[in-house]
């Protein structure tokens, strides 16, 4: 199939690679030459414009900053508009707003352009590996169509309902991860302000039902001080962000998240926004006055 | 070895059953008679006193509501150090405050008692299976004699240092247990609100980053609106309250589990207090008019 790729990070060019790897024809863009160059090395093909990549190609995937980046690579004057034939499906795996999905969707109507936003999870790892989680909201027989690809690239595929609905759900995902990462700090620091071995603790209860993705994969690394990324603070920051954009343009009180998004920013405060979202525990032990370091 | 066991209630019973089952010799003790009944009925004996039972034991269990109920069977007229003789062996699996515990242990010096706080977590279901887990505070070489004992009520036994120290690590636990519960509780209000199935969204994001216990177990009983019982309401804000205490003393801010105490107490405010944990996403439902109820 001829596929184009916009945005070649560090999630974008494996999910490249991967495609092309299966026998797809790739078209690329990217904002800046190294990711241009690492895909093109690997049997990619370059297009000066977003617009040209979508001329080339049946299906497009994008995966950008943000949602103002989005708008950019679609809508704008040398987007994916301006060159696709009716037909064409783009893909967004970016984590982005809802609503502005929804807007680009809504745009696209009158050309006959199908839009999914599918969002994906599991880090760079996830990427390189292909086992993302992905996310999909839009048509159900669009998504149909393009499960192979997802499939490529990706190893949990969840079609969550109509546009939007995948980036819903990432969101929802974030406020669990974002939580839960909040009540392994919590239980950290009262076990070290106590003074009882906060390593000692986390053994205790990592096999019940206090466990969970964050405890068992985060709790070590705060208190080994271990803050090298796997999801960066400011990534992180974001996600809650849209998130809780989401909930107010809902009505919805979401209490939890809310004060874990003060205490990133805490966080971002201090320069650490470039760190690991295990930073999170800085903020309470600077709150306290307490390290859970071993 | 002669063993005591004062309070014979839903974790109690069992405990005491599978003491007898592995031979020992059960003298038990209990505030009110259908406890007593079942466990002399299974082979147990019965003592007119926690002091009587003192008397008659080198190691007593005491499993009963909170702090003041431990201080009353302890050091109370008809307590176990009026019973005791040197040596005595006092292991107690309820969960209460660290520093009441170690206002007991001080007062069991001069008679030669020993203490050991060890509360456990697994529940109704672990105590029956004889899978608890145990968090054990006191003498290292206490402990060692009496880790057979612990072996035959429990599964994952864990040396948490000092005298108070089981008791502290059981409170970090509870913090853990309902920050993350509270994680699943905005994830799904966050996706019901937004018109995406919260099924569809716990299904896509459980077996990743945002997965946990609470997630796994409580998530589907809040969609199938499912709130028996695992473990009940008014017994998780006991525990928060002794978190809380502690975080207090010791001059520790704990927002996210103080802000989970005060929905838990909106929860009870309906008259809920005897439902299970996963009520707590009612209180968040009530304040943004939805239902996660597929």
């Amino acid at each position: 199939m001829r596929i184009g790729f916009i945005g070649l990070g560090i999630m974008g060019r494996p999910m490249a690679k991967h495609l092309i790897d299966a026998g797809h024809e790739l078209t690329v863009w990217n904002r800046s030459q190294p990711g241009i160059d690492d895909v093109v090395g690997h049997g990619g093909k370059a297009a000066p414009s977003p617009k040209d990549v979508a001329a080339a190609s049946e299906v497009v995937f994008t995966m950008v900053g943000d949602s103002p980046d989005v708008e950019a690579v679609s809508l704008g004057a040398d987007g994916i508009a301006a060159g696709a034939s009716a037909g064409l499906i783009h893909v967004d795996c970016t984590t982005m707003s809802p609503s502005v999905t929804r807007e680009i969707a809504a745009a696209y109507e009158a050309k006959g352009i199908e839009l999914l936003d599918a969002p994906v999870s599991g880090g760079e790892g996830g990427a390189i590996n292909a086992t993302l989680s992905i996310m999909v909201g839009g048509k159900k027989d669009v998504f149909d169509r393009c499960l192979p690809l997802f499939e490529i690239v990706g190893k949990t595929i969840t079609y969550c309902g109509p546009t939007g609905a995948g980036q819903t759900v990432k969101l929802c995902n974030q406020v669990a991860v974002s939580v839960t990462n909040m009540a392994v700090c919590e239980s950290l620091v009262l076990a070290a302000k106590s003074g009882v071995s906060p390593e000692t603790m986390l053994q205790a209860i990592s096999g019940g039902a206090a466990s969970s993705w964050q405890l068992l994969n985060l709790g070590p690394k705060m208190i080994e001080r271990d803050f090298r990324p796997g999801f960066k603070v400011w990534h992180q920051q974001k996600d809650l962000r849209l998130a809780l954009e989401v909930a107010r343009d809902n009505a919805l009180p979401l209490p939890a998240t809310s004060l874990v998004a003060q205490l990133f920013a805490s966080v971002e405060a201090d320069g650490l926004r470039e760190e690991g979202t295990q930073a999170l525990v800085k903020a309470l032990e600077k709150l306290a006055d307490v390290s859970v370091g071993g």
